[in-house]
């Protein structure tokens, strides 16, 4: 029986042949046929559809070809961008002794349930289809602990995943902020010796941030028992520990004037504990503040601040050991939302991420102890690590000129969260076994939404093609494909034209339109011959604008034998083959 | 308010905390007090959830610890020999001139809907949560459709996507058949000289699967002219033209007594008809099979398949010039389900990815005109493309041992689709115009069913670490980092032990667990006098198992300055830059 599905399909087969056999420019009769066959079809699909045969009966509602909100398509140049920045991060991960993990994009609803806070009403569902209830995954972290968990024989290990995270947040595209976005994450389990692989991960960061070449930038480090030693000593009531803490976190991007009002009004803290609070939130700096705190009595007297104090001491010791000190910035401010955090936190921040203007906004706070000049990104919208969304409303407007990339790379030591699924799965009143974490999370489109400018400024290729094979004369279509094919199987990226017999000023625009540096040109007696002309093209930037390089030069006539050893002996291939980008 | 989530938190912290102070052997007065503060929590946290204050109240069910059906987690083995495949993969999608694009894991439902025919019940659809409907991609090619629709201005592009997508199929985790698989896209959009950019593609698939040593392979090719004329020349009634192209497609797994029942009794075409029909399909063969079927005038005399026979001659000619002959089975047999498929249609299997016994089971297949000996693989469930699902119900039982890995890669020529996008958002009676498309999906999960057994006969390693950096006597962890960074900064995978004082068999264990080959050794003194110690270490396969080579080389004595020159100057290093797998 025929369908609508069947008849609209077979229509657009016989369009196609139509097409075909009008090119090919066939017999007419045979064409007349096909036309016939053509006009039956649409005049069956009219009468099921019951609409007028003319057009076929379509009357489907007019499409939106769009992607959903907040995600994107990422075209050529800026795959070849992304690519780029993947690779390095890649590259540094595996340097830094990581091996590769990769999870689902989904996971069980119960896995996820209760690992994000406020933040849950932000998780993908999948829809109820009679099986599993499943969701979109929200971070690297929760399925890392979940698969460490289920493989309880590992004890020690150094993994990453590179991939894509879904929240239903409110986008602000043009920042790199998005519903889709990527994150690459590293992560050390297990027992070591205190701190180490703190700073170890600490020194991944400056080390990928340096290679991405993003321009200066700030790590933001704290650690949790200290923060909450302060909550106590302070007077922060128990309950009030993790809201009065994402106040706290506000500061690099609301003044304190602000934030003390959230304390007390929205979330009923003592205004003489929201100042106590102030006194110490507002200190940055480095080993000096450690210093500082530790001549703080009242302060050393609570077990975890003592703690935390010792452990930022050890911590910083050993970025010495790395010299990535003068990256740091120990920021009493930084509190990041995440319930999960037991340890050390961190937060890294381009100058270039902090939208203008900004560092007038916080006149109030004190000057910081040898801290480096560095702008804190405001943050209107929920950061790529989870903060509580108290204050924030779904719907809020955001003026993009205000809003900065905001954090590129955040992180922290989360001791308990393996045991916590360890536990569950267990089942009550069972013992479960530990097994300490400490990882950072990198925001690849952060850093994409960073780079991508300069790319488009520095006009940026968007493919690696280094040949482009064309013949003058008759086409030669097979032997251009045998060269092309010489070429790809010696490692050389190479194209030519999809055409029998193109005209060979097209060819050169082809190639050229791809930037490719190699010309390889030939005539039929050339190639009889054994040989070609290479000529060797170049781009620059003039006037703001890419323009190939003019040039007098005739080309090479080369050994066709000899041409593959000839391309890869020049600067210009050995430099790509190095990594070095156009 | 305390909540049952801030005090699971909170006594997660704290038994956090109490671990560090036993671990640093605080005062005794600390520990107690931390413990007390636990105690409390827990009592409040089993008052809150009304259970025992002893375990804290926690009622919780137990959870599964599990991926989602059909989903898995990959470890560090085989991501190191994923990511591998998908190195070579990316690196020939360039060499042949292709650019990097990159879709959304999810389309708004309008998108998809009406392009996957019966298989609309596989996909993975999103929730309504008050936004766009959207569902999970089942492919990259309507995605890549929607994105050229969106992008007029693109008339040609060769592009390429590699990613997961999503099915909500029957599951055969062992050969690679999953709910969420990784596919590996390529595709030329526009308009060429007719049949070049087809064996442009079949050309890339060749150079894939050589590169990675999947083993013999056949590329069975077709023509939907070709197999749409034999239809009508046999006289099938054009509204069973699918149904009974998806029957014939079940000839590589179900003999032709089988299919032609299906034909004939499920639906119900008349047996005469069938006849003619297998008469046809039965043949494979290469150049010599064209000419039978010129030499057919009943079947010349259809207009469809005239053109079709026409294009494969031309396309054989190219597949000449691209030296893949010996690879091709024009194979009658091939209809794919898919309804976009216009001109030529490929799939390519593997001796390996048959089942044991197959071959006796098409005795009754014609005996093939110069065919290389390939064997088809038996399809049970769907392949990669979408064949319709006619006959094949959702809960059938799979034995494993008869199902092969399938095809590996398919694909072909689709004409209509872009247009059918332009045409569905410009709304009715608006003519739209088509954009030609042919293109290939690589099966990156069937590619590594078959590698990754032959990875763990082999023994791979599973990181790329070439040098591991010990201290005898104490500790010297300063020392050790500033090595390690020098190592890693010029471009060496390097690691060490985290700890602060490690013994060194300890060390030595740490690197050969992970088969590291550079072996750093130095003591106080030696590292003061500028020297370190290296030693190389070799792994091979020795009765069935991967073990160190023994060796009485007490490693050699190298200036720390002239280290990193001289590791790179050794064979294991040039060889593993230089792409070679351990």
């Amino acid at each position: 029986m025929a369908t609508v599905e069947s008849l609209t399909a077979q229509i657009a087969e016989q369009s196609a042949l139509l097409n075909d056999l009008r090119k090919q420019q066939a017999e007419a009769a045979t064409v007349e046929e096909v036309k016939k066959k053509l006009g039956e079809l649409k005049r069956k699909l009219g009468q099921m559809a019951g609409g007028s045969s003319k057009d076929g009966g379509k009357k489907k509602e007019r499409i939106l070809l769009k992607t959903p909100k907040g995600t994107r398509d990422y075209g050529s140049g800026e795959m070849h961008c992304r690519e780029h920045i993947e690779r390095i991060v890649k590259d540094c991960f595996t340097t830094y002794g990581g091996s590769c993990l990769d999870t689902p994009v989904f996971e069980r609803k119960e896995i996820l349930a209760g690992k994000y806070g406020e933040d849950a009403k932000l998780i993908f569902d999948l829809k109820d289809q009679g099986g599993e209830e499943l969701a979109l995954r929200y971070d690297h972290t929760v399925p890392l602990a979940r698969y460490l968990a289920m493989n309880g024989a590992i004890i020690q290990a150094k993994l990453w995943q590179v991939g894509k995270v879904y929240r239903r947040d409110n986008p602000v595209m043009s920042k790199g902020r998005m519903r889709e976005f990527s994150q690459a994450d590293f992560d050390i389990a297990g027992v070591y010796d205190t701190m180490i692989p703190d700073a170890e991960i600490i020194s991944l960061v400056c080390t990928i941030l340096t290679r991405l070449e993003v321009g200066d930038f700030t790590i933001k480090i704290n650690h949790r028992k200290i923060l909450d030693g302060i909550f106590e000593v302070c007077g922060v009531p128990p309950e009030k520990i993790r809201p009065i803490s994402s106040a706290v976190d506000k500061l690099d991007k609301m003044a304190w004037a602000d934030v003390k009002k959230e304390m007390t009004e929205e979330k009923g803290l003592d205004p003489a504990v929201a100042d106590k609070i102030g006194e110490y939130v507002k200190h940055k700096g480095g080993p000096p503040l450690l210093n500082q705190l530790r001549a703080d009595q009242a302060l050393m007297a609570n077990a975890s601040a003592k703690l935390g104090v010792e452990e930022m001491d050890v911590l910083f010791q050993y970025l010495e050991a790395y010299q990535v000190v003068d990256k740091i910035s120990f920021d009493m401010s930084l509190a990041r939302g995440l319930d999960y955090y037991t340890g050390i936190i961190y937060e890294a921040i381009t100058e270039a991420s902090a939208p203008p203007g900004f560092k007038d906004a916080n006149a109030n706070a004190a000057p910081s102890e040898t801290a480096p000049a560095a702008a804190s990104a405001p943050e209107p919208k929920k950061e790529k690590k989870k903060k509580p969304a108290a204050g924030e409303e779904e719907e809020e407007e955001v003026d993009e000129s205000k809003v900065g990339v905001g954090s590129i790379a955040a992180g922290g030591r989360y001791d308990s969260l393996v045991g916590l699924f360890t536990a569950a799965a267990a089942g009550e009143g069972k013992k479960a076994a530990q097994l300490p974490c400490v990882g950072v999370s990198i925001g690849m489109d952060r850093i994409f939404a960073l780079l991508w400018p300069r790319w488009v400024e520095r006009g940026m290729r968007s493919k690696d093609t280094m040949a482009y094979v064309m013949a003058a004369g008759d086409g030669l279509l097979t032997e251009r494909v045998r060269l092309v094919q010489e070429l790809r199987e010696a490692g050389i990226k190479a194209d030519f034209m999809l055409k029998r017999k193109p005209k060979l000023p097209a060819q050169f625009d082809a190639g050229e339109k791809d930037e490719v540096p190699f010309a390889i040109i030939f005539g039929g007696d050339e190639i009889k011959d054994g040989l070609v002309t290479v000529k060797e093209q170049r781009w620059e930037i003039g006037d703001g604008e890419r323009r190939k390089v003019r040039s007098d030069d005739k080309g090479t006539k080369v050994k066709r034998i000899e041409l593959i050893g000839w391309i890869k002996s020049t600067s210009t291939y050995q430099g790509w083959s190095s990594g070095k980008l156009a």
